[in-house]
């Protein structure tokens, strides 16, 4: 691997390889592991993140789990696995998408003896598909482009994100390797700074122009006419194109309604959730009160007071330009029942 | 002093006391000095701060500057001190408005010997000006409440923004003195937290239910109903009523607009800059890139990327639902050319 290069997540002789992206962009540490549990603890604190990369990590996991399992304890470890992978982060719908994809080859052929390597492919199969998506947003995503632009983004949507390269991200980066990014504005994205740690240190790593700022001022850069256009990733959509995507982005497509900027969303098909019809279905993760309360471990206020910290916010479809996939490129008003 | 008691800053045998801010909510140290310079130094690096307290603290700075000036050097120990606080915080305009009235005392009064003394006196009928202005704008403001409201508010506009009982924090804390306030939503105010920390820090000393949230949760709580009206200070005021406000006020005022909630100024009428027309001409100050990139001293991010990082920003006057100062309640259009 080059000093350059990086990479989020790979499976490396039987075990889940990831960068810990808690430590970015301070640090580069990769950890290495077969324990579906660790795995668990990782997406919680994120050092695993990102909703794509959360669906292909957690199908890994799951078929690890039965890896040294004994034949009369495979069903119940299986099951426990599956939900406690399950109960990690809520709102990203790849997560179940993922699992429920592994559960089915499971279920299967849990009599084989070679049930774990066919768990092992099935979860392989979800990570190559993922890849194949991401570069086909990159390339969806190009016609968003009338002229070299401004861009504004929100938390990370990069190959940190996905276990490609990404897809809000990927566009960005495509659309640079065509001569269409002037500049990239990165909202830091509090509370845990997505934005001025991974999606700075994707941005640095591709040598695309850009500059951080705190959430509040991405309204002062749109006033100014300094952004041609913004683009964020989605955890959940409905099927009526309402979008749940990391707190802050609601705020955004405000802003650009307002400022008449184009808002667009791009994720893999795997984001959205058939079941539900719009947003107000979304199940909102709420965050431990720790990561307003502290930053890096230190209290920046007092721990006893009360905080409000949804994980994610939804914005309602009316407000979303056009939305991105590696089949299509949609606007409103929009009804994803048949893709 | 009772235990549960602060003020923000006070003058007192002959220096000026104030709380360092900095340090706040994890501990309150006061600091004690008749030196200028020092007093400079705590404007710039926000251990004392707020638009109306730099006021105060600045025309007490400016008088204190030739507390042991020999005659030969008293004009030009004048000016220079003049200069350097002039050169401290160039968006608030009260700062401007203290020291010019310590200057024009000056003025009149260099070749007497009681110089220090006027000086002293007229720093003195600033800050106890300041104090009635607060309490006028308290009793002012209560005429937006129509029935017990839930409020949003940025950065910090207390007792700790102001020399008295504050601007915005001081309609908060009389309507809840009536019963008219259920709970107050407090934005972190990055990159300094002012919100978090004094904020929060003020609402619980006076015992005001609260809880605070990153200012990209705003949106959030507004488009979920639970915010009835937002208010804020300003630090400068053209005479169209464009204001300028903490970093994030214009955002805060963009997503009123757009969910229908009324969005309040309030402010001394020394935060009126007779001498611009519009928001265009305000000069807004850009801070130093360490604020994003560190908290507590500690680096959160690589301290190479570039940082866009503006203290402030203007809200057009279209937006503001209501200006309150001491004298009176403006709606738009505004014009304050006789104000």
């Amino acid at each position: 691997m080059k000093k350059t290069d990086y990479f989020a997540i790979d499976f490396v002789d039987g075990q889940l390889e990831f960068l810990d992206q808690t430590k970015l962009p301070l640090a580069e540490e990769y950890c290495k592991t077969d324990n579906y549990e660790i795995i668990a603890q990782a997406i919680e604190v994120l050092k695993l993140r990102g909703a794509p990369q959360i669906g292909v990590a957690s199908a890994y996991a799951l078929a690890l789990s039965i890896k040294n399992s004994a034949l009369e304890d495979i069903d119940s470890t299986f099951n426990t696995a599956y939900n406690r992978l399950a109960s990690t982060r809520p709102t990203a719908v790849n997560l179940f998408f993922a699992l429920n994809r592994i559960k089915n080859v499971y279920k299967e052929n849990s009599f084989r003896n070679d049930v774990y390597s066919l768990l092992i492919e099935e979860a392989k199969k979800i990570h190559s598909e993922d890849i194949e998506k991401c570069k086909a947003i990159g390339k969806n995503g190009l016609r968003i482009f009338k002229k070299k632009a401004n861009i504004l983004t929100h938390c990370n949507t990069g190959k940190l994100a996905t276990s490609g390269d990404g897809t809000a991200f990927n566009i960005i980066k495509t659309a640079f390797e065509e001569g269409l990014v002037n500049h990239v504005y990165a909202d830091e994205t509090r509370p845990l700074l997505q934005g001025s740690r991974l999606t700075a240190f994707e941005l640095e790593k591709c040598n695309i122009p850009f500059s951080i700022q705190t959430d509040s001022m991405a309204a002062v850069l749109m006033k100014e006419g300094k952004v041609d256009l913004v683009i964020t990733g989605a955890d959940r959509i409905a099927l009526n194109g309402d979008s749940a995507n990391k707190i802050g982005t609601y705020a955004l497509a405000v802003l650009c309604n307002f400022h008449n900027i184009p808002f667009y969303i791009a994720a893999p098909t795997t984001t959205f959730d058939k079941n539900i019809l719009t947003g107000a279905e979304i199940e909102i993760e709420f965050r431990n009160k720790k990561e307003v309360i502290e930053i890096n471990n230190t209290e920046v206020t007092k721990n006893s007071y009360d905080v409000y910290s949804p994980a994610f916010d939804v914005t309602p479809s009316f407000l979303i330009t056009g939305i991105i996939t590696e089949n299509d490129f949609y606007t409103f008003p929009y009804n994803f029942l048949y893709d």
